[in-house]
């Protein structure tokens, strides 16, 4: 009987809920729908992206396109009329790629076949010659500690693909990370001469896909060479040393780590007219790999984080509480910016309610990740309905973005917009990813989802 | 009391569905994560898309390559090992384009600009000079009633734009095709020379968009040319216009009205087991228009829907009820092959139970749409979160497909897969639909969630 009450108050509650909810969701409604009419009617994110892509370029920490990149998204924020903008000084590492890097298969005198490589950032380079090795394949680094014995002053070829079975494909892309980012360390230990990964893609082609590594604690001396290929020539690769176990592959890289450099986080702020000190962010990342142009990766969350304040601007909503935009300077390799905001935040006793990032992709938005409490996400999870009609579907507890992370604590809710992820590694830290594998709609709608969801915490609270 | 009794039979009610349903769905959940895995590991779509696409190409209704496409999926479904496949005779249009298009404005002596056109599918030519007249803007066919008394002997050009706030762009698409398909008709009646129309796209490229038009009952002697114009241009036009009311507009077509010829649906079958008489049907058109290659409209929707009767024999399941896989011919420009099938089905007395199409572009699938009675459509709303793992969200009631219209009746089940939208109209019957704008796992996605819904509806019925 007591079930049977609790049940039966269970139901009361939702009816009583459901009629307040319905007033509530017919005003948000039609202010969400302003949102999303101002985004694809009348947006802008498409025209930042495009300038930020193509009359910029690709953004790497430390270079001179990231500091255009600076100036561009600083002087476009200025021109929106916010209530302040600045620039948050952040040293960052200054990693170069140098001269095109190649590589060969030899399987004999005069048989040569060359292979698509790119350089890991924070790779160190060859010899200036280059370097010719056997190599030896594992599927990951669990198998590396298997053949430890047969490593030395070879080159590791870490070759586990991503499952395709994972229908996120992000999951597929955490379970086969580590292969990148520590592969070269672990290798190096048992004496390997470098290490070369398959590229972190879902797609068979001619691309390799750069990305993080870390050499971890090893000394200088112990560092050895890291590069990606590509997935059609790891195959081919794969393929042809089951017939051939003693070829030689030859690497030559010209990469350097260049110490430290000054850069920026570029923010601007709406401050809020009844709760100014809470703050709620949302952002992307201004640096992107050298490859591609950045355009998905990370310049989409960049223009989608600007178009949520200037969206509403627009439709002329004045948020209560402060509401904050932060493009972070190295998400890829150091996570500098994220740091620095975070620690400048606690240095000023700041409270944040609420960080949003857009860091996965222009494509057409699904829903978000949160990290929440079960409270705090079931009252965002009471308006999931608001967001049917634009086939806003996902709203699930998971992770949120990675220049967000170090602000967590106990009260903050993080989220990631999550867009559909099924292209993203087809492109992701490529020459691919480029401004013309960008869809004007998908990233308007993106921004528009984005706007809406910091609208209804605006209102509502957290 | 009454009502809070009737709340309380409705949750018994409901846990006692809760627990039978978990056992339904643990297996089924087995079942459809095998569908899913198959397609994604192992799938073949891809590659007969590839096929279909690049070794064959466009498939105009009554041409060669539409003849290649059905002598080519005859054999491939022959290859699968189903208990029937046959070909389905039907008289088709045969229309063919010409030689190239070919329009410029202008504006004065030695002053012209050329501009991207492309005849309408079922236009007649212009004389074989080309015809060179003055324009009239109008926004679609209640403006041309607006405006009779100065359309005579000029060409009217018809630039209502897709509206891009409906999230669907289905939606945006319907409200502006009756421009495209009744435009000339409309003004031939009140004297033009000739219509040009916008094409029925929400991206601003170069590239014209054909699609069918119809002269409905006007006599030979009335009908006139009837051509796309790129977004662009059209804007371009329209821009100029504004300058100089007087340009001229030069337009050159080619194209024909060539009778009819024979051609084919291809039908393959997997007889039922235990309910041969109830038929479920699976299908896409083969036919396509000539400008790009048809991956998407309907390439993928063919090959998705044969992949749905292999993915079933992968897994080793068989059939209770009959599952047919229909290739129609002709969908765009006549539906012969769609009205020919259900005329043979009624003349067969055949009970069709289920009908699903795929039609809308092999984009990432998001779900369904269906025409049922809400008795049928609260079943199939029942095995909603069967596919929620695979973030397959949207069942509603709505349109199905072209091709399974004529099927209609009071008992039969409607479907139509609804892939996300956003990107479908960028490249529907342009020379962009190619290959290379076909993902992969979208494709294979789109075909898995159909074989699930399929694998649901004979085991359980409708």
């Amino acid at each position: 009987m007591k079930k049977f009450l609790f049940l039966l108050s269970g139901i009361l509650l939702s009816f009583g809920l459901t009629a307040q909810e319905n007033t509530i969701k017919e005003n948000d409604s039609i202010q969400i729908r302003k949102i999303f009419n101002t985004a694809l009617v009348n947006g802008k994110a498409y025209n930042w992206l495009d300038h930020l892509s193509n009359a910029i370029g690709g953004r790497l920490s430390g270079s001179l396109n990231a500091q255009k990149a600076v100036e561009y998204t600083q002087s476009q924020l200025e021109e929106l009329g916010l209530d302040k903008v600045w620039l948050q000084p952040v040293m960052v590492p200054k990693w170069t790629r140098g001269t095109r890097e190649y590589a060969y298969i030899q399987t004999g005198p005069g048989s040569s076949t060359e292979v698509n490589i790119a350089a890991l950032g924070g790779s160190i380079a060859t010899p200036t010659g280059g370097l010719k090795k056997q190599v030896i394949e594992v599927q990951g680094l669990e198998e590396l500690e298997e053949c430890k014995g047969e490593i030395k002053d070879k080159i590791v070829f870490y070759n586990r693909p991503m499952d395709p079975t994972h229908i996120q494909t992000f999951k597929a892309y955490g379970s086969c990370v580590d292969q990148r980012y520590s592969g070269a360390e672990a290798a190096a230990k048992y004496g390997a001469a470098a290490v070369i990964v398959r590229s972190l893609s879902l797609k068979i082609d001619e691309h390799p896909h750069t990305g993080s590594m870390s050499y971890g604690n090893l000394p200088n001396s112990k560092r050895i060479p890291a590069a990606a290929i590509s997935t059609k020539d790891a195959d081919y690769l794969s393929g042809i040393l089951k017939l051939k176990k003693d070829l030689e592959f030859y690497l030559k890289l010209s990469s350097e780590n260049r110490g430290e450099v000054k850069s920026y986080n570029v923010i601007g702020e709406i401050t809020g007219s009844e709760f100014p000190k809470e703050i709620m962010l949302v952002g992307g990342h201004l640096d992107s790999w050298d490859l591609g142009d950045g355009a998905h990766d990370d310049g989409a969350g960049v223009v989608q984080s600007m178009e949520v304040l200037r969206l509403l601007k627009e439709i002329d909503y004045k948020p209560k509480r402060t509401l904050r935009v932060v493009l972070f300077m190295n998400e890829e390799n150091g996570l500098r910016g994220g740091k620095k905001y975070a620690e400048v935040a606690k240095i000023n006793n700041e409270n944040h309610i609420f960080a949003l990032e857009s860091d996965a992709g222009g494509f057409t938005p699904r829903g978000f990740s949160f990290e929440a409490s079960d409270a705090q996400f079931a009252k965002i999870e009471g308006w999931k309905t608001l967001f049917k009609p634009y086939l806003i579907h996902y709203f699930e507890q998971g992770g949120s973005g990675a220049d967000i992370g170090p602000l967590k604590n106990e009260h903050i809710v993080l989220a990631g917009l999550a867009p559909d992820s099924q292209r993203y590694f087809d492109i992701h830290h490529a020459a691919t990813d480029t401004f013309e594998q960008i869809n004007k709609r998908e990233l308007e709608l993106g921004a528009a989802t984005m706007t809406s969801l910091i609208y209804l915490i605006d209102k509502y609270g957290l």
